[in-house]
């Protein structure tokens, strides 16, 4: 089973179609939920895709653009009506944390689970951490403040290899010592190497959520070398100018980064709704990076 | 072609399903728009059913709970980016404006058309007149304030027989006293009666939406004997109490009213998401008032 997986609620742009609905992107991380971004019809997709209400308990928002944070106040009614508990957490700017207030505050005041607001500034920062992954933020350049999202494992612990830690009769206290990479040390002053005893960690997962925003190479260095790597691709080459002048970046600009940046995989969407044909999303960004998919309502992506 | 059709967008009640969108309705009068309620998802429902943005005008909220009123913010915003121009005018209660004037300055205030509020009250009153129609509104039951609307058309003019027209030698300028009941005094002063001239006017079509109320038996008054009654009906009879408590209604009293007002046809709808079987309202309400009909997304009804 993965634990480390994203799921794609929507993936157009601001002009919601029946192509694709507006931004949303769920990261299952050990089933806890992450949600980034709650275009309208977030709630439907959810219950879609069989994700459930119970274990979503942050909310990232990349910008205060409608097409990115309008579906919060129907998910924030509907939770209320379902079986969820405990707290939700939405990472915003303060105008959002002012405004969703006011609008949770009179459409959904009767709610059995507490919300709880989370500055955050268009700046590098780390906005959340618990015992598995750390969340920060990256700014990014759109017609609005607006960032990115970089989700990271911590290093995982070494596998301990069961035969090799009996014949040298580590004791159970020992153990947590020796998935941490530390060596075994006998009662006669004998050394036993860690590698000895335990096969490498998994890798830690890196992923980075690159939403609205022009084309920026100096975010290849913040991003570093992530597993996938979503970037918005909202418009092709050939209207490279509009994509600048609206704050948004096309294919072969996502490409590059990812190319620059070192990703494995590069995930595009964010498709303006002028496209009738997405498969030349792929083409332009699998010339310059060839693992590069598109994105889809529905998609799933096991990164462990 | 159809001069008054009604189109479902959503029919389920507080809680999305998979199976129901929330509240929306939307009146095509002789091309015109207008929406009755906007629970999230409106906009893509529309589209999906191929009703012009541009043509509508006017919106009409029963009540401010969520279901019936989040799908406003989206909608808006995407007016902004179609071919819409001219005026949309809001009809909603205090609270709504304020709320809603908020909404839309931040997240949609850059619009190439006008958004005005009208102000309505839980009360009998006329809210909306043009040359084909009038919109009433009658107050409701629920746990806020809350209106249904009746659409009513004025009377329609008389058929001109052409044959009999020109028989009598009918000026042209005295076309439009005849289409609306007049009789002709010849030069003579011979007169002849309208009823030879012309045939009657086509029917007018009344039509009732009564949305989140408990059973209000002297609606049956005030609503009259309508072409289409639209009640909601979120309960079975076997959960009376639960309605009543949460303010609402069975489709058993839902087809009492339609009974008792002279109703022609009972839509129901607004089904609660506990029952998976919708056939149960039919047969409840058809057991009293046999010209009921389940209401669904999609369905489309032509009343002239």
């Amino acid at each position: 089973m993965s634990t480390f997986s994203l799921h794609t609620l929507g993936c157009g742009s601001a002009k919601p179609s029946l192509r694709h609905n507006p931004s949303s992107t769920v990261l299952n991380i050990r089933e806890k939920l992450f949600m980034i971004d709650c275009g309208e019809g977030s709630q439907l997709a959810m219950q879609r895709q069989r994700l459930k209400f119970s274990r979503l308990n942050h909310i990232f928002l990349t910008h205060l653009h409608g097409d990115h944070c309008l579906g919060l106040p129907g998910l924030i009614s509907t939770l209320a009506l379902t079986e969820k508990g405990g707290t939700l957490t939405i990472h915003t700017f303060k105008p959002g944390i002012k405004m969703f207030r006011k609008i949770f505050d009179y459409f959904c005041h009767e709610r059995p689970y507490d919300i709880v607001f989370n500055e955050i500034a268009p700046e590098e920062a780390l906005v959340y951490e618990d015992n598995a992954i750390t969340i920060r933020t990256v700014p990014l350049k759109h017609r609005i403040d607006d960032v990115g999202f970089i989700f990271e494992e911590k290093p995982k612990l070494r596998h301990i290899r069961r035969d090799m830690v009996d014949f040298h009769k580590v004791p159970i206290s020992q153990m947590k010592a020796i998935k941490d990479g530390e060596p075994f040390i006998k009662d006669d002053g004998t050394v036993i190497a860690n590698e000895i005893l335990t096969r490498p960690a998994d890798p830690s997962v890196k992923y980075a959520h690159i939403s609205d925003t022009i084309y920026m190479p100096e975010l290849a260095e913040k991003i570093g070398a992530v597993d996938l790597l979503f970037h918005e691709s909202t418009y092709l080459s050939e209207h490279e100018k509009d994509a600048f002048n609206r704050g948004h970046s096309t294919a072969a600009q996502a490409a590059m980064l990812a190319r620059d940046c070192g990703a494995k995989k590069l995930l595009l969407g964010h498709y303006s709704s002028r496209y009738k044909d997405e498969s030349l999303f792929l083409k332009e960004a699998q010339e310059i990076f060839p693992d590069s998919i598109l994105n889809h309502e529905g998609l799933r992506i096991d990164l462990d």
